[in-house]
């Protein structure tokens, strides 16, 4: 299977790369370095990182900037960087992505509990993760070809110990079950779905 | 209760300003008509809105544009109709009005059951009310001064049946289910809230 992971550099792409490549293709896109260089909140940009990596058969999203900061005093401009990052630029993925995924092919985004569960500071990421879970409903429905689309909603995850004051008592989920989140939407059935690898 | 109602010359809005008016001074605002003039998606004409609106006591929005159209060749820019209006609008509703609002205040935003029921062409919509609901969530949990934040929630609305065909099976809500919606955040002490009126 050819899969294309967005956020390749990153803490969860790295592990679901490092993951995967024993048994399919990999090609890892990063803002900066990787094998494709994209900025996904730029349809341009996106549309070239498509071309570059021709067909493919899943993609893994786990790039996901948002703001984080004090609520009191927020601009709409500081709050919009989820906005345009973790919501439009997966929206973006997958508007593009599917002229060039194959037939049976998946999407899987990024989102998390913050849906849900808000923490301070991060209302950013909330809204942009409510916008992604019912952005997946929505394309569910739409996408032909037996094309899916899932996203992976994990709470603070095991191996970003910088976050973790701002989650008090969550349990964090670990690289493995993180890992079976995108297992599960990547090689399964479902499609709609918001899994939750814990 | 001094109640801003933006989008007051709305099907909705316009039975909640008829609705609330005999007990409670309505300020309507609509983008070409009513007391005051509002673009929504733009922080200037919000904060300019308050500055003329004053103090008040709850602020209700039932403005919510979003794009309606097939999802074959939609591109990010008409999907981006509902991410500017029915979500950064009425987040700038809140971000800026926070500053006005009166203590134990309250807003209350439009969403919809599309969050969690997409119907065909309205992903942008979907994606607009998620968003909107994850906000909610997350403000209510920042906000201060017992200033509480929901979110309406009905399903296609009776006065509005241009709309019927693209909600198959649906149960139109009342206008008379959606004033209870509304009256039950604004009048009520709920906060964080996703209310459904039927």
């Amino acid at each position: 299977m050819k899969i294309i992971i967005v956020g390749a550099t990153g803490t969860m792409g790295k592990h679901l790369a490092n993951a995967f490549e024993k048994d399919h293709e990999i090609i890892r896109v990063g803002s900066r370095s990787g094998d494709i260089q994209a900025d996904i909140t730029s349809s341009e940009s996106v549309e070239n990182l498509f071309k570059q990596a021709g067909l493919f058969d899943a993609l893994i999203c786990t790039a996901g900037p948002s703001y984080v900061g004090p609520w009191k005093g927020m601009t709409a401009n500081e709050f919009r960087k989820g906005v345009e990052g973790k919501f439009m630029g997966q929206v973006n993925l997958v508007l593009i992505g599917q002229h060039y995924i194959n037939p049976k092919g998946s999407f899987t985004l990024i989102t998390g509990a913050l849906t849900h569960e808000p923490v301070l500071n991060f209302s950013s990421a909330s809204a942009a993760n409510g916008a992604v879970e019912a952005f997946v409903r929505a394309a569910a429905i739409e996408l032909e070809n037996g094309v899916r689309i899932n996203a992976v909603s994990p709470t603070v995850i095991e191996d970003s110990p910088q976050y973790f004051p701002f989650f008090p008592g969550d349990i964090p989920v670990t690289m493995k079950q993180l890992e079976f989140g995108f297992r599960k939407s990547v090689f399964g059935g479902n499609t709609g779905q918001i899994i939750k690898p814990y």
